[in-house]
């Protein structure tokens, strides 16, 4: 380091100026400093952070003895309860990978991501024996099984190791590795991908703690903070939240399923401050039956990305009591990169107006170093017009370190210095950019553009709508027309395809409305997104149908 | 980077995933967010985040012109103005070191600075033109000089070149170099030491980044946030507050002096949410006579850090509407390096209990790695009783990278993987941290040691009493015997010494009583601090007179 100048001479790193950035130093530090505040709130079970830092140690300790060291994958199939939390810090602490596996996946997906990730050890939740059984048997190789109890059914254990019992019996002065390099990969996720194979994004100690102080910073995360668990955690490691929480010294409350009974009674028995979930999560609260609900008379932040919300869930989950913030990212960026940072002259706009601009993605995370909509080709940022279309590309230590044996992937979507989302937007002269698109669902009619987006918020604008997809179909005179997939709301009837339209001519210009309409429930994927590839095929069988 | 395992292969890091950390992304961030946002108000001077981005690119682009390059030091002797906050983003977009000089230095300690840490350029507001002209006449060295005007007092610039004409015909589309290694010097500060010659410590963009984000984290900063300055931004970069709003995106309202009216004033004018300062700043705004204070309906936070405050300023404040923090740090760790967090558990507490537990160094800041109390001959923690007393360290990537030019110095200070900070505590079971002197101020007599400030405390709680120090006065027959310096309050008549002896020996173990008193008022350092080391030798010319 030393090269003569005297602000390099003598000021090397050492021991007590430099430290691996690794989120796993949240929990030793709230372990040290609030030792006996409850950590995590399971049903019945409690365990303030002393036990949690134990617990992680003897996991670690059992993980060790089971032969996972340095880089072996560890994966987790398991619902949002104290281990997948466990699981974020014992398996770091190892200097192993940690794998957490989609829970809504098919045997035969999550055998891919065992055989692709090269997993070690696989901890199973009981709740998902029987289709992890399944997909073990089309993996040609042995893996170590760890079985998570589920009491109420003791036949559903596959493995050679109880959870429980290994925490028991493994050393609680144990001594893990750690890091000596914060680049050094942490996690691993498999991108619920529409098409072809899933890809395996690959997390760092160092982006995994960044991404947990700009989370807690941007979402006002404090030593009060009661966090309730409507994200999945297999989601981008829960958007960072399971070490977030725990660098503010809050406290996490599990859940395993999204019921909104559930959530209702949870967030005023506990006074929950903070929860994050898909818009969809929203739409089942939004709609949950009065008699469902429990009053709570403190306002609850509520974070939501993946899609947009449209202007009706922000109306339904304010006048619940909940203060919505829409955040934008994707497992290649940990998660969140931008958010819709409300600004307090928004409060004088009309609603509509005002939803309008909650829901924009927004502007760049503090640890974000810089986001913009450019054009892919010249790379050159759009002018900040609110009509010119680019791609949103993001550069951050949030973004991966690249996907797991997939040179080419990794090279088409980490290019010249930017992560290319797929994602066309708008940049608006007060900097928040806008989705139009993914790249592949703008429609072209007639030469227009036609955002999906906009028709699917004027469709949900409608009283009978709870959700819309819209996606192109093959039209011989205009090349593509908008064609509309509508689920209604519980107990609505089913409007008039005459109304429908009639809806929406006068809310659209007339070449966006759409010209087909079906009605049903919409397939969506294991995060709850929409799966507009499935949407796509059946358009093409509607032209067989009718050809 | 690629040893073959597939986490090591095509995962390395490039322009997309990895960005040096550095708190001048802060800004950019901000500017391209938020740039209409009033970033920075200083009387009727208004700069949004486009405007003070716009000013740090024009300073950065006129100090390039005047030579500054990487590793070059910038000084800045200047109150809490705009131009203070703009050095603090330009001088690091050039990779060139910020210097800030504290302005109540005389002009042999200033010219001491100079020469040490070898400025290039000097920045000078007019309000200490007079000094500093003094301070060059000791430098046997060109520096360049840029005067910052007063516009009341044309005839203070003492330099080249004026601060805003150099902006007005600066380059607006400046390209600055910023850094490729996080790891560069940043800032150099000198301690105003009680002996000896100042130490320059030296900060690194890593550390600042951190720093302000875990800060921002901690103090529950946010985009509506309002901060005063209160703090000295001399003192430890303002412990990286001018980094820590603008992460935020929130508003700076800066001070020229800290005078209670002013202060009450701007609270009010701006709805202020935050501000930090020495605990003497809060006993001046707790003491601020009734005509000088201000209403305000909202509840300001308040960090204080330096010295734990008595439990009469923490009373005073809540009755006055702040909410109060206490921090413990040091130049060394980039200001604060723990908190005494708030329990909710201590709102059952009788007042002066639980101002006795927030008065306490508390517990580490997220972003510091680890704390502890140990014993600097083993460096074996002490045990969490309450009692043990041991030294407390901080190992942090907020722990500076060293002395400036004094090996000696480091390698005394950063010490085993741990920075020793000379402060002696215990360690409570609860996780926090209690000070109990720094080493040098405790006072041993007939053998029992006696905390200073655990006299201080009750001295401070006599009604005539605003503030109080305890040194050592040596004594043939016990040693020691604690020596009391009171500084009454505005107004307030001086009590009987009996009287006072009286109301110690009702609070105090007898051992512990004073056994001189002196009245008057405290002289104390550029940051606030009361400078025992003044009161030890006023002792000694004591036992002269006497003897």
């Amino acid at each position: 380091m030393s090269n003569g100048h005297p602000f390099e001479t003598e000021l090397d790193r050492n021991g007590a100026n430099y430290v691996p950035l690794t989120p796993v130093s949240f929990l030793t530090r709230a372990a040290s400093a609030f030792a006996e505040k409850v950590a995590v709130i399971d049903g019945a079970r409690r365990y303030t952070y002393r036990q949690l830092l134990d617990r992680c140690t003897r996991l670690a300790s059992a993980l060790a003895k089971l032969g996972v060291g340095r880089l072996d994958t560890v994966a987790i199939i398991a619902s949002n309860i104290p281990e997948m939390i466990e699981a974020h810090f014992a398996v770091p602490m190892l200097g192993a990978v940690l794998n957490p596996l989609n829970t809504r996946l098919d045997a035969a997906n999550i055998a891919f991501s065992l055989k692709h990730g090269s997993a070690k050890v696989l901890i199973v939740d009981g709740d998902y024996g029987k289709v992890v059984r399944e997909a073990l048997s089309q993996v040609e190789r042995d893996i170590i099984v760890v079985d998570i109890a589920v009491p109420e059914e003791p036949a559903s254990a596959i493995g050679k190791y109880g959870y429980e019992e290994m925490l028991a019996a493994a050393d609680p002065a144990f001594t893990w590795t750690g890091i000596t390099d914060e680049w050094q990969s942490l996690a691993l996720l498999y991108t619920s991908g529409t098409t072809g194979d899933p890809k395996g994004v690959v997390y760092s100690h160092r982006g995994a703690y960044l991404s947990a102080l700009g989370n807690g910073l941007c979402f006002g995360l404090g030593f009060d903070s009661i966090y309730l668990w409507t994200l999945p955690m297999f989601h981008c490691c829960g958007w960072s939240y399971p070490w977030a929480v725990v660098a503010v010294g809050g406290t996490q409350v599990c859940l395993r399923k999204v019921e909104p009974p559930l959530i209702f009674r949870l967030i005023a028995e506990h006074r929950v401050t903070h929860l994050c979930g898909a818009p969809i999560v929203l739409n089942m609260l939004s709609h949950a039956p009065a008699e469902q609900r429990v009053r709570f008379d403190h306002v609850v932040s509520v974070a939501t990305g993946g899609a947009a919300p449209p202007s009706a869930v922000f109306r339904s989950m304010e006048a619940l009591g909940f203060r919505v913030v829409h955040l934008y990212g994707a497992t290649e960026t940990y998660g969140p990169a931008t958010s819709c940072v409300f600004q307090a002259e928004w409060n004088e706009l009309p609603d509509d107006q005002r939803f309008a601009r909650m829901a924009r993605q927004g502007v760049a995370y503090p640890m974000v170093d810089d986001v913009q909509v450019a054009d892919p080709k010249t790379m050159a940022s759009v002018p900040r017009d609110g009509e010119t279309v680019g791609e949103i590309m993001v550069r951050s230590n949030t973004v991966m370190k690249g996907y797991l044996k997939n040179k080419a992937a990794t090279a088409k979507t980490l290019v010249d210095g930017w992560c290319l989302s797929g994602d066309l937007a708008v940049w608006h002269a007060d900097g928040a950019i806008e989705i139009k698109d993914r790249s592949k669902d703008i429609i072209i009619s007639g030469g227009e553009n036609i955002s999906s987006l906009e028709v699917e918020e004027v469709l949900t604008q409608h009283p009978a709508v709870m959700l819309a997809a819209v996606v192109a179909r093959p039209d011989a005179k205009w090349g593509e027309t908008p064609c509309a997939f509508v689920e209604l709301k519980p107990g609505a009837s089913k409007p008039d395809d005459a109304e429908v339209f009639a809806f929406c001519k006068s809310r659209l210009a007339r070449f966006k409305v759409p010209k087909t309409l079906v009605f049903g429930p919409l397939p969506k994927t294991s995060t709850g997104k929409i799966q507009k590839f499935l949407l796509r095929e059946q358009v093409k069988s509607l032209e067989k149908t009718q050809s």
